[in-house]
């Protein structure tokens, strides 16, 4: 298990992953890289908007002061 | 009992935590770590949103810009 | 009296203090230490949404760059 | 006159002040003291919400980076 | 004409000015001083709300991180 | 063309600018000069509210961190 | 593949990309330069109010602060 929040997101780089960003936006892609501000570029991006598929884009740059989590495993919706 | 914020948060660790975010979404988990940030990372995420369980994830990395508040003890809700 | 306020919320620690939250979110409960980032960790918490008791807490910490105000005295609600 | 805004609250200490929040929060007491962040400290506190007297505090600290203005002199309702 | 926005601010102590805040709230009065934040002392302050006078102060400290624009000749309402 | 963001914005000094800002609120007018913090200083400024004039002044100070974006050339509204 | 958001950013300089700013407007043009605040410069602008075409820009500067993510390839909407 990572020992500090930097390392899990490094043991994440290549998953597939499910951003939420702090307005009701959410993107699932694979982690390509992030830096220290947890600016990150994923691939293969699908954009939820409200929980519904909007866009899918191949690589985008996702702005780090907006994101509210990174999951790394799949998710079990309820 | 802790001397400062940061010794509370360092006994919690291991723990089952309620972290509440400043935009109506809740998580509970058990709490991995955490950084200088408030960024924390969670095992058995779960994530309610207005007090409804909407999502089930394994590890989750919470943004520490939005975290509210954190408590430690099971919550006895009213 | 306090000279400067962080004077003030030293004089109160250990005392029932009541924070405001800027999101209609109240806390009540003993100020157990805060920090310079007005971090605060709180004993025997109880949490109020738009003046309603909805949660109570052992121990919690509130995070400092979401608190309005910490009123040290008991209140007269009018 | 002040020559600069901090010598025009260095001023109004000691004085009856109305401080406005930007969340339609309003603040009245004496000014005790304040610091670089433009955190208050207030003396026989009257909250306001929405021009409603809500509460009355003893000394209550108020978080500067909610601080919408300060008004020294008694202001004349329209 | 001013260089520098700094400039154009210098020029126009001791003038009338319209102040507008991010959140609706207008101010008119004389400007007296001014910092580095922003911040703004006024004199003879009219306070206006979705452009309704409501309040008249004497002197008045304007915290700088929520002004908008500030025009110093008069302006002419369409 | 411009090599970097702020090569552009000299460019345009001189020149008729619509600066959109992050509250809906445009203005117009000819950019006098600006600063690192985006402080910009118009001459001949008219203010619009979802998109309806509200407001000529003469020079107007408009505070950088609400800037959302600045064109220069005369836009065609569709 | 980029090994850090910024050498993605810089392989997608005088390509076509669609901007989405935090506030539901969208720009679509070519990105002519960028710098480390994210500040943008794009040419050929469109912008899209709620996914409207709005208006037609030749030049404009795009300030940083409201960048939610930035995306290279041609989206297919669904």
């Amino acid at each position: 298990m990572a020992q500090t929040p930097s390392d899990f997101l490094r043991l994440v780089i290549g998953k597939q992953v499910h951003v939420k960003l702090n307005s009701n936006v959410d993107y699932k892609g694979i982690l390509v890289c992030l830096d220290g501000y947890m600016n990150l570029v994923l691939e293969n991006t699908e954009e939820y908007v409200n929980g519904q598929l909007k866009n899918k884009y191949g690589d985008a740059f996702v702005r780090g002061n907006n994101v509210l989590y990174i999951s790394a495993t799949s998710t079990s919706q309820t």
